[in-house]
């Protein structure tokens, strides 16, 4: 079917990488589904996103990454320390563990004192069709001695960026990928970087979090 | 026309302390009314609350009040270290700096470092109407000599439980005033104290930011 998608170019391509496809987050999957025929069908996916920041005196530096001009999606645009889909059979952590290790070259005595922090959860229409996601968030304060590097390709360069510039970009340019400014704006909301008082904060604090069906 | 209300039993009594309505929240009210008829008109209502914790070793402690027999709302229950409503013309931050100082004698120079870390909302029906509320949420890190104790008579008991103390009596019982449950959830999901493999994980992550309309 898939097959038949991609010749009628409702699907660029074939990704080769599958999704589960269940009712609920942990049930038994019906099916999988490659991840490229994803949105075409509106099916829910999962993704792990980790925010890997320092502390700098009163502040916080944030590593950003910028994704490959090769990417099919959100070529070039900012990206989080590590992130990925969550592939059918694996489970959240294992994600996490593996991407750290590709994307970021994260040794696993590192990846694990990353603190699962919550889950940001949107539905949005794309060219492609429908996403219908939810992105487990970790954070992880990394040591001095520490500087990612990438092994797989899909990151061309990283940067530890002042959090008051990386949420500067956020509001006022299109730098980050489209589900990283949800990402670090979650962040910031829970790391008291945004004030109460500021007349967008509700919305943005009950803004990143769509009640699951 | 609260006079006629609390005549006719529809409200039980005056509050003699009023919440302003307003289309949206920072926008100007359009009227005021007695906190004790907000739940028969079910307009929306604003509260502060401040989770209060101390590390010790990987856990946490948490700072847990028990209410007062004569409360109106939730007599005996437990509480978080400060909450309370923000009556008209008050701020959020001026409303738990005053708070704080009445119902656990927490001075202006600590309460300054509560983070902000977000808010709260949810829509439910209770005996006396509608409540539609929205918490903001702060977090205080309480130092080694500090102990909390009551000036207003709101409070009878405070004592620091084991987060997992917590968590087990929000699960197994209802100890805790009913949202004061939502925004211990939230602080539990914020601080890693949730594993992300647990299958109500996505429920409580996502279920305790209810999007504004």
């Amino acid at each position: 079917m898939v097959d038949g998608l991609v010749a009628d170019n409702c699907v660029p391509k074939w990704r080769n990488e599958t999704f589960d496809v269940a009712p609920r987050w942990g049930m038994p999957p019906v099916f999988r589904l490659d991840r490229g025929a994803v949105p075409f069908f509106g099916t829910r996916a999962y993704g792990v996103h980790l925010n890997g920041y320092m502390r700098e005196g009163d502040g916080l530096r944030l590593w950003v990454g910028r994704r490959s001009p090769a990417k099919q999606i959100a070529p070039n645009k900012l990206d989080n320390l590590v992130a990925g889909g969550i592939g059918n059979g694996h489970g959240i952590a294992e994600t996490l563990v593996k991407e750290a290790e590709e994307e970021a070259s994260i040794p696993p005595s590192l990846i694990k004192h990353a603190v699962p922090a919550g889950a940001v959860s949107y539905r949005m229409e794309t060219r492609l069709g429908i996403r219908d996601d939810v992105l487990f968030v970790y954070d992880l304060e990394t040591p001095a001695d520490f500087a990612p590097e990438n092994r797989d390709g899909e990151i061309v360069h990283f940067e530890l960026m002042p959090a008051s510039e990386v949420l500067e970009r956020i509001r006022a340019t299109s730098d980050f990928k489209f589900n990283v400014n949800l990402v670090i704006l979650d962040f910031a909301v829970r790391h008291g970087l945004l004030r109460a008082d500021d007349p967008e904060y509700l919305d943005v604090a009950t803004g990143l979090h769509r009640p699951l069906d």
